[in-house]
């Protein structure tokens, strides 16, 4: 069984948005990344031109790697693949990244395996502070848990002992709380781009609506016609939504769901 | 004509949220705050402790009034009853603070009338940074207009010249961009806390969404299952919120929407 130590030796199979940061910072924090597999080659390329002496791989079968853990950061329909290719040293850790695999799609191929689940978005282009993210991580047993908590807490200040159903519900949560928030910014910037109004105006507002939220909760944050039952100005709105369906339909279904949570 | 000064003399007709951060802004910024004005005196009486020489109004008559700026800050529907009851002494300016109403409800009552718009959301217990605060104004004449920005200019950094109609389309875009981001935060908080699940694990994303979005904008920065077409996943999700169908109606509104949108 792997000990745990102060660096680890890793390789990471894929190479999209969350291999790409979970490289880096595990180089910054001081451990060797050896490889990196994608199966889209010219990503594992790019990464490995990032990073200070990874190689890439063109094949799964790494049982003479000079790794013991690998992180399986691919798209979840693409995990089960992965593990009918994938071979690793004797007392090697296995994890992915997933929000929504459950740890145990390892039990019938390794021994030992987790989850490293960081709760974040992550983008190519965009610097990320890794200290700052919560790592949702579990384990199949002790040793695997100590080891991928070891190495976790070398990454971030936030790590969690999330089981695989919690971590379902978060992954969720944060399909609500991140990418639905960001496409209201998309639809609400295109509508003030249409009238050529700087969307940028609503910058201040956008940062007090988080603060706020953090400081004092949704629930005593909340303002709005819909949450003081403001008929009138409800029905400006959406007489101003005429021509747009799809806003409307945004428009009808959040101001009726505040008026029914209030 | 009431002429430009650094200090002026206002009182503030409503005590709601945004009068009461108002007044206090005001009072910061070295004008005096003379009178405050509520249908609910017991607002008004709060909101005058916290200032240093205002006094309630029980009337709106005005004419006597040491104030030569006169605030109104009251819900929507009600600018029509306050304008019917409000003498002013002459030469005096007389605003309003909606994001809704055109400035023209005042050109059969007043000479000298404006519009001053906080796009800000105000709660009573949470104090903000004013001088961040974008100020939309507007004003009927030349005069009015060097009046309203010379005072706006002493509580905020970003004062911008915004029409009734490019303000009514602020507003909504407010409407989205706040009171609906922060309701997704509600019911996301709802699902997680009814899991027993600490949902501030989602704080360090929820910051991250929006720094992203603004530094990069809300379509280089969408990220999650709808945004890559992983159909296995909302479907997975779906199943999570059979029994929240409110939860399922904006899961499949907000995800084909960025199906569409992508």
């Amino acid at each position: 069984m792997l000990g745990k130590k102060a660096y680890y030796d890793i390789s990471i199979i894929g190479a999209g948005n969350v291999g790409w940061h979970l490289a880096t910072a595990l180089e910054h924090a001081g451990h060797s990344v050896h490889e990196i597999y994608s199966q889209h080659p010219a990503n594992a390329e790019a990464l490995v031109g990032n990073l200070y002496q990874a190689e890439v791989l063109d094949s799964l079968d790494l049982i003479d790697s000079k790794a013991n853990i690998f992180i399986i950061a691919v798209p979840d329909r693409i995990i089960p693949e992965i593990l009918e290719k994938l071979f690793v040293p004797e007392n090697s850790i296995v994890m992915h990244t997933s929000g929504t695999v459950p740890a145990s799609i390892f039990e019938d191929t390794f021994d030992n395996y987790g989850v490293l689940y960081p709760l974040q978005t992550f983008s190519k282009h965009k610097a990320v502070d890794f200290k700052q993210i919560p790592l949702c991580i579990e384990a199949n047993n002790k040793d695997s848990y100590k080891i991928i908590k070891s190495l976790s807490t070398t990454l971030s200040d936030h790590v969690e002992k999330i089981d695989s159903e919690a971590r379902k519900h978060l992954h969720l949560a944060a399909v609500f709380a991140c990418n639905f928030t960001n496409h209201l910014y998309k639809i609400t910037e295109d509508y003030l781009e249409q009238r050529r109004i700087d969307s940028s105006l609503l910058f201040p507002l956008i940062e007090e609506t988080t603060t706020k939220f953090m400081e004092i909760g949704p629930k005593a944050a909340q303002t709005g016609p819909a949450r003081r039952s403001d008929i009138t100005t409800m029905n400006a709105h959406l007489k101003l939504l005429a021509d747009h369906p799809e806003m409307g339909k945004f428009y009808k279904l959040f101001s009726q769901s505040i008026l029914d949570h209030y």
